[in-house]
């Protein structure tokens, strides 16, 4: 069963997905692929209420792969490795990927990917538009003035 | 030493980060702190040259905590909370935090987090633009019409 909500109020939202472990069995539909439900992905846009970016959780099965390419309109991805290993392909070109591997995609790059190891693959995949970013992240923050106060 | 670039093309980059240890040796500069050296922060941004999102790897040590609150100008944040337990303070309202917590903040949410644990805790800060998504992130995707084929 996918995740709910936690907890949320004027400025948050949240849940709790638990360990990587069990993301594998959530689920996931995509426009690109009409009636078909996609096990071990599960989009965090829709539950969060997410307005600038789209992040999904992932785990790809020992043994399994992608059965196509895709491109993007005009989102930018983030794929970010948390656990396992595997081979990337952008453009016919042959990455391998392992926990710690951060891969950036423009939205023109034909990509798929495979888990061709003995142990399963997690990952997010993060989008946001390309070119969306006006200033970096550094200078977006604004400190507040006030001292922090946990309770006892 | 931070990670530097591994490989990259003419739609991609990528990086190799290691294991979540790795990242507590990491460091990083932000403008509203001149002068400090973060240490256990690193931003993909500049690295990877990223255009649509800002994305941090973090370590915070068991008894630590984030000594100021923080808004952001224009940005949403998710936080993807990945190993250990902490807890965190949006408008002076407390959530507990632990693996597989996703807590989305609005950019006029007031933010700090303590790790009050026995053990590091790690985590993503993912930002971009609020409201800059125009279509959701399954929306956006396209298949490519062409048979995926890997080296044998």
């Amino acid at each position: 069963m996918n995740p709910t909500v936690t907890r949320q109020g004027a400025n948050y939202t949240t849940a709790d997905l638990g360990a990587a472990d069990a993301w594998k069995g959530y689920t996931a539909e995509v426009a690109a692929l009409p009636g078909v439900t996609i096990p071990g992905k599960f989009f965090l846009h829709p539950l969060l209420g997410l307005t600038g970016m789209e992040v999904s959780v992932n785990c790809l099965p020992a043994g399994m792969k992608v059965p196509f390419y895709h491109t993007h309109r005009e989102h930018e991805e983030l794929y970010v490795f948390l656990r396992g290993r595997g081979q990337f392909q952008v453009d016919g070109e042959v990455i391998e990927i392992r926990e710690g591997t951060m891969l950036r995609v423009s939205p023109a790059g034909e990509r798929t990917w495979r888990n061709n190891s003995q142990e399963d693959l997690y990952y997010l995949v993060i989008q946001a538009p390309q070119g969306g970013l006006k200033s970096p992240g550094t200078e977006d923050g604004v400190t507040v003035q006030r001292k922090v106060a946990w309770p006892a």
